[in-house]
């Protein structure tokens, strides 16, 4: 096998990514501000390797097999978290190459920990690269999720394979060059209009920008220290939980409702079980803070709305520490933290659909105990769930549960509390950004943990990412063989 | 249907449980402690119960539906866990029935976690029927992990049928009755061995009797407030680990070793894979405690072996506040809280062969997402695990993790913190005794819990105990079914 085709597309994303430097140096510049070296030579870096790959790879045969599929998927993610860690290394930051690359993995994954403080001070190009990396690694991870993971067959996303199923988005986009280009139309408008809503109620341009690139992304990084609650106004959180939850939806259904079935939204199995669980987690926690007396119901269901969609859509924005909201709180939280928004969308987590197939299987499960004769197909959106299907999401499920146990053990053992290992392999995985406890909680950020726990973690979030078998398929031996 | 043999089976079941309470009645007479009246007081009902169900259930057919089966299961261990609670009720204590129903079903299902402290000053007859309530729930689990769950089906449980196997105890042994008479000869004769060595190494008869009984049925009551730790001795510390680990593997094997193949407990996959598993954890927490400078080589073994057998047998002793020995320590104990023991035997948890096909099912799909038409059948013990076993250990894996979190989710909405909420959730489940923090931990105990969480508890425990889809199962409509 020869890995032409991997080498080629990565040096396209190489190339991508250089360009992208631009944009934060061109910022330092107008602001005077000499972290611009630091740009333009990582960007030099960047476009070097970027054209040294493509170069050496032209020619080569442009068709994919299953293994050089997986191995483009995660070498490209590492590779773009490597060199994407050059400015943050070479600017007058002085941080470490472990915190660069766990900054810019969480960056580029959507994750949103971030190893930086005193952010309201940061030049203003570092802020606009993080807000860059995310707003990449965004729109990557779209793509990713309706183009490729369902050819690979991971984790059940067969489920969306385009030419198997007659879902009605393959009749309107049969070509992947043409959705991917709707994909970022659609993913550029959400932008705009995130920035805009951000501006006129009170945001500064350089932030609504910003924000509006870090919300739409569900990636959750600030220019403040003090997040989203540094602006303290109840328009701005409505509106980042509206775009927070736009970001989680899935991507595919926004093109089939733009271009031919206006409700197709409303009539996707995911997104109803999505927004029905929203609502119910809603009502709830309202409940909660109403019956705890400490707000009217407006100011409660508003910081509720928006803290817990950040964490459900795993985007990690917070607007004061609800850690400190007693005990329900932090269960609930915690729990939320796995759960993540749809596939093919930007967020992370264990996805709805998968949700909604484990909870048909067990129904199924547990009448076909009863009744060892009878037939209970397990259900999706209606249709009977396939045996690899279900297959692929009960392993899913167990391999994103050994992950984050086996992840907390190693942190627990490098020497984090337990708080903090095991909130913290948790955000990593699910890629969603704070934890719990003082030091990785929303209050909190990630730069005093050692070196060896951000590489954990870096870890953590990469296999979060790509929905963990594809980094694992690499380990087997049918990998290696020729 | 009729429910005329679910009923007589719980009234010999409460006749049996009526006996037993004359046992401790004994005690507290021998020893002139008035408590005697309340152990005959319970007895007198438990025994007028016991006398109704089975008059009134004479004659009433012998077979047994499925759909019988799991209302048997379920109701017995109730029913077992109401009478159960009847001495402590009754007795000097003045504890309320929250409390007595918690601590006797903590005993039945073996859990161990306890609502009384000051043990050491108790009514010996009080700490007889907690250790009697281990010992018979203990012989109890083993008949129905045996006999009854096989049959049933219950997440995985069919691998273990006896007729539908070639599995060599099924030759040496066809009924269940005679069965159940090997068992609990085995099952005596491992708790006086027990005792015999307690009493050599320096326990008190009492104590000798009583701790035999809760080692062997992984029980984890202890007739002192500082559980084992009160002995301070290496030799009762190696007794006890060996004897819960005795208790811990599948006493089907013990009879076929014991009848016709003396090797046969070695060659079982499921007893090398828990045997493996404890010696990987006991190595890497002795060199962790050696690396961590506090101890001699032996002195760190005795500590890591007795406590880790203890908790990954859901035994739940401790020597010693373990929670002390650092971060890794406390991660390594909650993730040993959710393992358990072997499937046939005393302990509790998600079961080792459950493990065991888990991670053969993972391997496998890992090779066949990259192959997608190449053939990797999971297999346990050399043979290939059917499609049926495979997606009944998911389902319960599913179903382990999401009745943990949903439980940790009520306790924390009842107001517990979040390590009592999350590791008293586990360890209910789990059938383990303690928790991790302060309160639930190897130091503390239960009772200053509101009531609330105690029944939550409760039914975490009997949840657990009987395999959770026993339980769930009767909420289905095929179980209300005519």
């Amino acid at each position: 096998m020869t890995f032409g085709i991997v080498t080629l597309a990565i040096g396209y994303m190489l190339g991508i990514l250089g360009l992208a430097m631009i944009v934060p140096a061109l910022v330092d510049l107008a602001w005077g501000h000499p972290d611009w070296h630091s740009f333009a030579l990582s960007a030099l870096f960047t476009l070097f390797a970027a054209g040294t790959l493509v170069l050496a790879s032209r020619g080569s045969s442009s068709s994919m097999s299953l293994r050089q599929g997986f191995i483009l998927t995660v070498v490209s993610w590492l590779t773009a978290s490597m060199f994407g860690a050059l400015p943050f290394l070479f600017a007058e930051l002085r941080i470490g190459f472990a915190d660069s690359f766990f900054e810019a993995i969480s960056g580029l994954t959507t994750t949103g920990s971030t190893v930086l403080s005193g952010l309201d001070t940061l030049p203003p190009g570092l802020l606009v690269w993080r807000s860059m990396l995310q707003w990449i690694g965004g729109v990557g991870i779209i793509v990713m999720g309706i183009v490729m993971l369902p050819f690979l067959r991971v984790g059940g996303m067969q489920l969306f394979r385009l030419e198997s199923s007659d879902r009605s988005s393959e009749k309107v986009l049969p070509r992947p060059g043409q959705l991917a280009a709707w994909i970022g139309g659609i993913y550029v408008v959400l932008t705009l209009a995130c920035s805009l809503l951000y501006f006129v109620f009170g945001m500064s341009g350089f932030d609504a920008i910003n924000h509006a690139m870090t919300t739409v992304s569900t990636g959750g990084y600030s220019t403040h220290d003090a997040s989203l609650g540094y602006f303290g106004s109840p328009a701005i959180y409505w509106t980042a939980t509206l775009f927070m939850l736009l970001g989680a939806l899935p991507f595919g259904i926004y093109i089939v409702t733009a271009r031919r079935d206006s409700l197709a939204l409303l009539r996707d199995t995911q997104v109803q079980g999505f927004l029905g669980l929203i609502a119910a987690v809603w009502l709830a926690l309202t409940l909660w803070r109403i019956a705890s007396g400490t707000e009217d119901w407006f100011s409660a269901l508003t910081a509720v709305a928006v803290n817990t969609a950040s964490v459900i859509t795993t985007t990690g924005f917070a607007t004061e520490d609800y850690t400190l909201w007693g005990s329900a709180a932090v269960g609930s939280f915690f729990m939320l933290t796995f759960l993540g928004g749809c596939a093919g969308s930007t967020s992370g987590g264990f996805k709805t659909y998968r949700l909604q197939i484990a909870f048909a299987m067990l129904v199924q499960s547990l009448r076909s105990t009863l009744t060892p004769h009878g037939v209970f197909p397990a259900r999706y959106g209606g249709r009977k769930v396939e045996s690899d299907v279900r297959e692929s999401v009960a392993g899913f499920a167990m391999l994103y549960a050994l992950t984050i146990a086996g992840l907390a053990l190693v942190l627990s053992f490098i020497g984090l509390d337990f708080d903090t290992a095991v909130s913290g392999a948790l955000t990593a995985v699910a890629n969603v950004g704070p934890g719990i406890g003082s030091e990785i909680g929303p209050a909190g950020n990630f730069a005093d943990l050692p070196d060896a726990a951000k590489w954990a973690l870096s870890l953590g979030m990469l296999l979060g990412r790509l929905e963990i078998v594809t980094v694992l398929v690499l380990l087997t031996p049918e990998s290696w063989r020729r």
